[in-house]
């Protein structure tokens, strides 16, 4: 990396992080030149760099100045799903979706992939392989049915900032979340028994309610604060509901984090109607807020949360390490987890408590926070600029994943199958509903792209969309 | 190893192999002097060796004669349990066995963890650490949702050796065995559905029943040929089956192989029913007869046949991985294994695709075979010195495991407490039947002492045994 660039890199970084917000004015050439032992000519390098991102301006004889200021696109509207317990169809469509190969030169936007390719990674790879060096007979038996404890330790002492006080015996460590989700929906229902979802509402856990031979009721939410607690209420008095499911930080897929009043609110509804629920947190410790939100388990008085969680958002999902705070049902959580599938492997546990007590784990997401949050901005900076005027975007406090709504008129499935002729795929946005709404809707990821790549599959994608629209 | 040992190694396999069956004459010391290039001595103490063993005798101016037979014991009493549909209990009993934390002395004869402290393992682990090392990055994203190709590439070719004629891509790899089970119950029931089991029966696949919201019904065992075809069609006849759940190669607990015979016709009755089979294989390449025995799936013409193993107990249940070959149930399999986990890790899959592919697996079950059969002899010789007369044991035809059926005065559960307070572990008979019975039997396992270590376990358990005997 150039010394220019480094710089340019760290001004970036405090921008992005809020430091400098718009209008502010950024440290002087001199300032910056004796900070950082380097030549004007670099500085002024730096800045040029961050001029031609629009990030600041020049002001003639004042200096630079902050320009930059993250502006919420038009937002989807909130949605409209039939609020009635229905059966969860899409298993052909998402198991389409599992089963793509992507070509090597797609631009992958649909798979909600983590960017793995940061240095921050290292130390957790390293930990691995000097594991299985020196410690490979840990790999052989089988591990303790609720998981390392050094693991629950650890995630006991990371739920400590979602403001959640968890012992290690209270935690059940799963082949990751959607083991989590899954054994879950079914520790606390029975079949036949109906469950509220946020609408969209993510794929593998409308999967695992149809699997568990539930009914799904599908709540509005608005793409901004989230789940709909009026539209939420007015469901708990007309029908019988055993469980909430939602995602309330980071959501998958809209990417809004409730307010922090909502989700006691929420919680206060659950106690009221003496129902339980199920929190995924999955993209929790992402969230571009620091310190990070609030759990809803943090409001959690009688057990009646159940927080689903893992590292294959935040980390890496290869290493299926998940975790679930059962509450109250931690005995019957443990029984279907071991019926799941037995205890899960030992060496990957231990390499992530290594992550987590070195500080890898903290240093790795506040980097990746801010890369996912310039790719956010520059993804809605893409799709403003080549989508149809009237489309709407969600504008995630979090993660990597967004949800595009166009026009009515406007197909993604027909999109879906018109990318496979070229090389970029997305996520359709009838996967993220119970019945298949939502066509003209999408999801995309913005974690792993290059910006050049991300430009050209936006433009290869409004191309497609332009293509509908002349056969309309 | 010395010499001597070696050649008595080999001699030993021989024996064990049937290549030398009782009253033939071995091989003459002169034949292995100029064969091993040894000395006189060296030979005569190798033999000397299978003589303590009681392998073979030496008969005056005639050679050594073998004059080991395996001589099955008195065989535990056909099982009856109550032939009518009912829930699954014991989870408080599996729950403490699984919780249990053996101290570093306890002679364990409680779980069925296989031996993994044999040479034959280290290629596998070298290539586990091999890949962790060059190809790293593999183990970070999402892998195949069936598995890796090269991985059910190999195990398709492995079912050969039981008669299945199976392709890649009817095969689904699970995290071990135990997704498994629980993955094919979930996807060819419904809740509330009977499922027809051995009795007795490994405790996790009937955990898995009762976590299915399922009934089980037990069908009667014969100790050398396993599950009662009369009972079973009487059972048919009567109760609306859904499915048949058994261990029929080289059962857990009681170590019977079904006669290949009886597996046809149990497919046949299934058919004639028109249910479907789920085959626990698990065992089934550590069977002592080679080549190994059928398995039911290689008699299967319309895809009723589920079949579910592992490596868990061939290799090392560390690994955790699993596989069903599902016949005609695939789309069903596949979705309920993605919403139970996920994918499973890639790594592992390639280590032991390699595995298979290079030969070691073939050399390792070969070895391992061979142990587990002489700890089966020698179990059954301390058992037979050490226990009240009227014990009847069963005669496992392959794996590491077997059946004690004591007189119906003892309770192994008090057992299984008294040994907490010693130095051994037992698995109590109760968590092998649905409702609590079988208290006078345990399952013992004969893969990872010593003969020392197991004669000193054998003594702890029949001074216990005893204890019981005078306070009745």
């Amino acid at each position: 990396m150039k010394l220019y660039e480094k710089i340019a890199n760290q001004l970036r970084d405090d921008i992005y992080a809020g430091l400098f917000v718009v209008g502010d004015k950024m440290p002087s050439i001199r300032q910056l030149v004796a900070e950082h032992q380097v030549s004007i000519s670099t500085v002024q390098q730096g800045y040029h760099q961050l001029e031609l991102e629009n990030l600041i301006e020049a002001r003639p004889k004042s200096g630079y100045f902050v320009c930059y200021q993250a502006t919420p696109p038009v937002l989807p509207e909130t949605s409209r799903p039939a609020q009635r317990p229905i059966e969860v169809s899409q298993w052909q469509e998402v198991l389409e979706v599992l089963l793509t190969k992507e070509g090597v030169d797609t631009i992958q936007l649909q798979h909600a992939m983590p960017n793995m390719s940061e240095a921050t990674l290292t130390p957790l790879l390293k930990k691995m392989s000097q594991l299985m060096r020196h410690q490979m007979a840990l790999s052989l038996p089988y591990g303790d049915i609720k998981g390392a404890l050094v693991l629950r330790e650890q995630i006991a002492k990371l739920a400590l900032n979602s403001g959640a006080l968890l012992h290690p015996d209270d935690l059940v460590i799963t082949s990751g979340c959607q083991e989590g989700l899954s054994v879950c929906l079914r520790a606390v229902t029975n079949p036949g028994d109906v469950v509220a979802v946020e609408s969209p509402s993510f794929y593998g856990s409308m999967q695992a309610i149809k699997a568990a031979n539930l009914k799904a009721i599908e709540i509005p939410t608005n793409a901004s604060t989230g789940l709909s607690l009026e539209a939420l209420e007015l469901t708990l008095e007309q029908w019988p509901i055993k469980a909430i499911l939602v995602t309330p930080t980071c959501n998958n897929p809209m990417g809004y984090s409730m307010p922090e009043a909502d989700k006691k609110r929420l919680y206060q509804l659950a106690q009221s109607y003496d129902i339980c629920i199920i929190e995924d947190d999955i993209y929790g410790d992402i969230s571009y807020q620091l310190p990070r939100p609030k759990s809803i388990k943090s409001f959690d008085e009688d057990g009646r949360v159940l927080l689903c969680s893992s590292f294959s958002k935040t980390v890496a999902p290869g290493v299926r390490v998940g975790w679930i705070a059962p509450g109250r049902y931690r005995d019957k959580v443990t029984h279907v987890k071991y019926v799941s599938s037995s205890m899960c492997p030992t060496l990957p546990q231990l390499a992530i408590a290594d992550f987590i007590q070195s500080g890898g784990y903290s240093k790795h997401t506040r980097r990746v926070r801010l890369l996912y949050k310039q790719g956010r901005d520059h993804l809605i900076k893409c799709i403003k600029r080549e989508f149809p005027s009237d489309t709407r975007i969600s504008f995630p406090q979090g993660g990597y994943i967004l949800w595009v709504e166009l026009n009515k008129d406007y197909d993604t499935v027909k999109l879906a199958s018109q990318c496979k002729e070229g090389e970029v795929s997305i996520a359709p946005g009838t996967l993220f509903s119970a019945t298949g709404k939502y066509r003209h809707c999408m999801r995309l990821n913005f974690s792993e792209q290059t910006e050049i790549e991300r430009e050209q599959g936006i433009r290869q994608l409004a191309f497609y969309i332009n293509q509908q629209n002349q056969f309309k």
